[in-house]
């Protein structure tokens, strides 16, 4: 399925300087290890290039300190990774249904599709919901009354989409996540809890791509918010209100608590966990199963997890964390105990 | 959608006291900075009073510390935020579907639904499975068999209920979610997993939510059970054979373990993680990202989770972490060195 | 639905040695606090035994130093918990639906079912997928092009399969399950992101379960590996490029970060989080809780979460961990002067 080019002509489709054979014929990317003479790999830095020097590769993409490391043919670039990315999305363009909505879908007849766009099977589109064109309503996923998408989105299978919410254009969803459920808002009335009604929506900008399950709540009043080139992977979790600066990317197992407001370029690491109702600045780095209980407002990185050990050392050392503040107290009192027998003496 | 009421209508229908012209007429709820002359906003504490002072609502719900504090229209009452919660749920009734089977529902011949149940295309009601009056089965849910589940519930889209579980009425499941999975019951055999048959049921009281994609797990013999008005976020794992008890909230990414038994008007932060086998008493606060490992016996607030730093911070503070224990013993070497020369001095 | 067997019977086809009235009928396992003449209950250990006494139990499967602890119709064994899991399959076998394809699913032309395959109300299996000899496919499930799976396979109700996936026999998908999304990779272009295309499958081997909603990315290059009797449970998290041995048991909420290689016969607790680019020996065992940043090459238990406490007190030691690398310093300072002084005196 994936196309073939020479290594020249890839060289002329995404710049870079080509070194050696420019005749060398390109079918599909791989790692080092079990690369062909066919297969293109990369060196993201010069001291990964040990992994070369086994290869059976037919060309290699590689950053400028490391030009003449390799005698393969080879693509010389600023930035390996990106490089090799964009060889890989020319080879291995996304399979795309055929357009149309199929016999088994059910569409409502208010809603519009835009030209070319393709309804799967078992898909559900609701009153007043517009899709935009080229974009891929996958197998089995719900799209609600009046959501707008735009174009060439792709929703893999059993997505669902809430009433009202709102898409840019290239967002991918992928299976069963679930964009727009009510946030959790609750009064108490003496115990019991009285469901405050979720009025906002979720406005998704363009170029954002949602992973597996992950759930992105409706605001309360106003809007939760997701800007431009987001990226969030699997099984996240995001709270009603949220705002998430554009070009973040939100690894796997995070959860952000409601009315927080996340900068832009931030990346926050698997399992991070940030508290509601606070604000973290643009380019900020949070360590993976870190818990963010306040606002950071300054770029950088943060970090609170503790490196594990094994059981019976961590569980005695762990005791003793319990004892801190006493333990504190206790060198606090040597040190006046000290000084008090200094100027006595 | 959403209807209108003058302010002293509202006073008539939900109580409170009216200050100010009742004549004005509420349309929306609106957070203050961006309410107009037809929104209610609310204040729920004096000290929150900033906000009204540059809004532009129409009228404003107040606690009665600030009884004078606006000299807007105005309802007086003790909590305003629940007085706002139900503002809200009158003026924005749910949307509710056309009662009826959808033609691309499939309904087996032996289940039955009450008056005025709908279900929606592509939504699968298995044999036996007996709705409610009024229920809402959404678009491609899946109702096992002989799932039983009271009056007026909502379950939106793709939500799956596995053979035999019961649902009270008035409870709301959200996208994604999973009920009745099998819990993860094992035996080990000379290093190899064998399964448990998981015969127990979810059973689950009235008024109870569940956000998108949780999961509540069968029992294994026993039923795993949630009490009336628990009010449970997304991505939320409950185990099997857990109880949750009355009125508790469990706030998003959370997981309780197998057989644990919370108590009733708890509240779990999110992130929490409880362990299996463990008893949770009434009225127990969690705290988020708190890791639960023992039985807590008394009502209170627990905690378990150190606040972030800056990485560099961090790391310098959770290296010592490591050697706890054995800064503990020089502290007490110190002072045993110490007592030792004094009593000798 | 379930059988009925003497317990004479039960010895024949499982073996174990029996003691008493052998023509005891046995219909159900049950908790020895709610089983009654025909039911069958099972004490692990000796200690467990009070639970006997007071029960009306038919019969107890019986470990060898608890064998005359009852006088009731008995099987000894060195396993009961293993020998009941055996004894509760074959009084409750799994539900099976008819074989066939359902009138309400669809299943492209080019897609070959084994014999006595069944596909559910609302199913899709796509262009080229294989389904293996008496698998079920559950409603509403959806099963990509290419895909490949054995026989005697249960996918439960609104499973996702991508494109190309592998499963091996016997394999068990729960409700929501997504297998084969895109893993997370992505390559930084000046503050954008650019996808690398997810070219890798997921492999999955024999007798693999996978709890509700939970996740296991394709690889980006190479596939993600799911070894041969591996259990995970709801809400997983497994990464791009993933392998996990045979026998490893994952519980719920778990996130494993991509490339990391995780040994077999693991335990991972609940809510652990393993960093990506790691390996776990066999036989490791992670405590519920735990992140796990570097490799762990020996076999063993590690740890690393902190008993939780009374807010209060646990916010005065949590403090102090703040100030524990200067608290360190502090004691060293105590214990040179200490030893100058000791010298020049």
């Amino acid at each position: 399925m994936a196309g073939e080019y020479t290594l020249a002509r890839l060289a002329e489709l995404l710049g870079g300087e080509l070194a050696g054979d420019g005749s060398v014929v390109v079918r599909q990317v791989a790692p080092p290890e079990r690369a062909g003479p066919h297969d293109i790999v990369f060196v993201a830095q010069a001291r990964y290039l040990a992994a070369l020097q086994s290869s059976r590769a037919g060309a290699v993409i590689l950053p400028p300190e490391a030009r003449d490391a390799s005698a393969l043919p080879r693509i010389i670039t600023p930035n390996p990774y990106l490089y090799f990315a964009r060889v890989s999305a020319l080879l291995n363009p996304a399979a795309r249904p055929a357009p149309g909505v199929h016999e088994r879908a059910w569409v409502a007849t208010g809603a519009r599709l835009g030209p070319d766009v393709s309804v799967g099977p078992g898909a559900v589109v609701e009153e007043g919901a517009e899709i935009g064109a080229r974009s891929v309503i996958g197998p089995n996923c719900v799209i609600g009354a009046g959501v707008a998408m735009g174009e060439d989105c792709t929703l893999h299978a059993g997505v669902v989409v809430y009433h009202g919410c709102r898409l840019g254009s290239r967002v991918v969803l992928h299976g069963g996540v679930v964009i727009g459920a009510d946030g959790f808002g609750l009064a108490n009335d003496a115990g019991r809890w009285v469901k405050i009604p979720q009025i906002g929506r979720v406005v998704i900008g363009d170029d954002v791509e949602v992973g597996a399950n992950s759930t992105i709540d409706r605001g309360a009043l106003d809007d939760t918010v997701i800007g431009d080139g987001v990226k969030i992977d699997n099984l996240v979790q995001i709270g009603h209100n949220v705002s998430i600066g554009a070009h973040t990317a939100i690894a796997a197992c995070v959860g952000i608590a409601g009315s927080t407001r996340v900068g832009a370029h931030c990346l926050i690491g698997g399992a991070a966990m940030i508290h509601g109702h606070i604000e973290i600045a643009d380019k900020v780095i949070i360590s993976a199963a870190t818990a963010i209980g306040k606002s950071l407002r300054e770029p950088g990185t943060y970090t609170g997890i503790f490196p594990s050990a094994r059981h019976q050392d961590w569980q005695r050392n762990a005791a003793r964390v319990r004892h801190l503040d006493e333990l504190a107290e206790r060198v606090k009192a040597l040190e006046n105990h000290l000084q008090t027998r200094e100027k006595s003496s």
